[in-house]
């Protein structure tokens, strides 16, 4: 089961648990600063997060318990089956993977692995991290203490203005600024600190860039910044992609500015994202008359922090930029987690307890009156047989 | 020194001390819910309150020393004789106090004594209320929960838009609005709550409108509402009787809100007051490319409550409202306080120590080696001779 060796195999360590406000969040860290995935290993990381029914909490929970991406995809067929998949468990191929590395060499794309030292670090603290991030640019520009910088597309003129100030002023200020290609305040906010270093995540493929009309504008943020995306070359990003890549927007950041967005605007979203992961929200104000303030104003109700120049920002971020995140290198455990298998009545029961309401797993153990072990085993059965969906919370139905 | 029968005379116990936020703010107040001045004390109070170097703390202090304005004004030549006034006592001529009452009933204006039923409850509970409120209007007004709007002269549209909605809308909820007359934000306030009632706290005499252009807004602010001024009619406004005057707004009212205010503007000094004198301040955000949002976006900063509508303003006020100001009914103590007189050698002790840097009363009491009763009574002496200045904190500096 340890066949691969894939380090960092213990994701049960090495990943860290969601990261909460004052949390300790370093204790879970057992991070070489020197691990290097080998190709063979890529290659199934690859065709592991790229599998049917593996998002990135799934991922963790296999190699937690195969202590590999090999084994894991191993594995993939039986669990399918014992989850009540309809058909055969859907592996991402060999020859599919390796054409997407090539893909991505042919373009200039690394990518990294969650745990290898180019790893961007407040990422690997997300709830959600990607096991493997794709990358176009300077990698360096991941290095350093990021700011996320986000809002309308309809954006004032007003609002473009202070976006790119800000974020110039932040650039030099020694901060990358991270933001997601759109139009409006997210390309004013990349064009303030092309100079910088600016960091653009894409809901799609590195050959799909959304909007088409931001595709210079993407090669003048790779000269000293980056491009980052989880998703597949060729990926046409949807709708439903880009909340998905709002996370990993306020994952990356040390706090996040909204500057005006309206009721229910994407920026909203990841100000929620950004709040649920731990990181500083900043708001710009605006007038009570201008819808596009809404959100914002809002957000400040609610406790953001009022942003008009960029030294608001630094005044919060400075300490927070100052603590260590405490990773400290260590060779990595390779064994894997010797949970026992579920029973087929234990199966059956705790299947039983499912329905389309959400339930709190916590009551799923004490109801099936089996182990946590047991119960999260099964739910990985029923995630990988496509039959399950998690919520936040810890909450888990039934599709 | 009991000879006016003054009531309320003994303000020691009849004004409160100054309000602070959590404070138990009604525990000094010994006010009877029927309390009326005679015509002879309330010239005598007017008398003494117009007499040089008489201000409301001034005012407090004689009352509380000498049980009343007749024994006050009594007292005045030998005061400041003791306290090296440069020559005798300028006290206020009875027939100059016969004629402003007489102006003032022909103009129907009313005088309020401090303590009186009609007295706005909220004013009396800042450190220097007015002894004599002149009023004109519906007195009615005084009596509802306040809210003061005030903000820029030179508004925006969307600012003045805001004033009126708001002050509308809080006018709706039961509300009177408290503003200045002013040009911008202050006259729509008071454009938007004509019908609930609203009120101008005048910088000037009843007789001196500034600015001279609002003199028809007046008159239709006084078919509902009513104007207030602590000045003597005919009295021209000057430049340092609007911070005055805004010490006014700010007391009888529960919140004050800004709306557009650029820094450095009057209107900030409304709110320190205001938070100073324990209320609540409302501010409403513009954006940060937008001088007249300089000012509130400040106020945001320093934790102003955010106000994008008037739901914003009552979830805060609807509980202070409810609480009760504890204004025990009762008779007044009419024995004035009998404090030591001070000797020669105690009174050049104490000035000795002081000088035109501020130096704080508990100091003089302790390196005088004089009780603190000896330091108030030379204080007073200097105040009345016009030779001390009091500043905040308790900080004292002679002239």
């Amino acid at each position: 089961m340890t066949s691969d060796g894939c380090t960092p195999p213990s994701l049960a360590r090495c990943l860290p648990r969601p990261n909460r406000p004052g949390g300790d969040v370093g204790k879970d860290f057992r991070v070489s600063k020197d691990l290097r995935l080998s190709d063979e290993q890529r290659l199934d990381w690859l065709r592991l997060i790229r599998s049917d029914n593996v998002g990135p909490r799934t991922f963790r929970d296999l190699i937690n318990r195969y202590g590999g991406a090999h084994a894991a995809l191993a594995a993939l067929p039986a669990l399918a089956r014992r989850g009540g998949a309809s058909g055969p468990a859907q592996i991402f191929p060999r020859e599919d993977a390796e054409r997407e590395l090539a893909a991505a060499k042919a373009r200039g794309v690394a990518f990294i692995a969650l745990g290898e030292p180019d790893y961007p670090q407040r990422l690997q603290m997300i709830d959600d991290p990607p096991p493997l991030l794709s990358v176009r640019g300077k990698l360096s520009a991941l290095a350093r203490p990021l700011v996320a910088i986000v809002g309308s597309r309809n954006a004032s003129a007003a609002g473009l203005k202070f976006a790119e100030r800000i974020a110039r002023d932040l650039g030099a200020a020694g901060f990358g600024i991270v933001s997601g290609l759109a139009r409006g305040i997210d390309a004013a906010a990349h064009r303030g600190s092309l100079a910088s270093g600016t960091i653009a995540v894409l809901a799609g493929g590195h050959d799909r860039i959304y909007p088409a009309e931001h595709a210079d504008l993407l090669e003048s943020i790779l000269a000293d910044g980056a491009a980052l995306s989880e998703m597949p070359i060729g990926w046409e990003p949807r709708a439903r992609d880009f909340p998905r890549r709002n996370r990993l927007i306020s994952g990356l950041s040390a706090g996040v500015i909204i500057i005006e967005a309206a009721r229910r605007s994407g920026s909203l979203i990841t100000a929620r994202l950004a709040g649920e992961q731990g990181r500083e929200v900043f708001a710009v104000p605006g007038s009570p008359l201008d819808p596009r303030a809404e959100g914002t104003n809002g957000l400040l109700k609610q406790g953001a922090t009022l942003v008009t120049e960029a030294a608001d920002v630094i005044a919060v971020l400075e300490p927070i930029l100052g603590r260590t995140l405490d990773l400290p290198a260590q060779e990595p455990d390779l064994v894997p987690r010797l949970d026992g298998e579920p029973g087929e009545d234990q199966r059956s029961r705790i299947v039983s307890l499912l329905g389309p309401t959400p339930v709190a797993i916590d009551d799923l153990v004490r109801l099936s009156q089996t182990s946590a072990a047991i119960v999260r085993m099964v739910l990985l059965e029923l995630e990988i047989a496509g039959r399950l969906e998690r919520h936040g919370g810890g909450l888990v139905s039934l599709i």
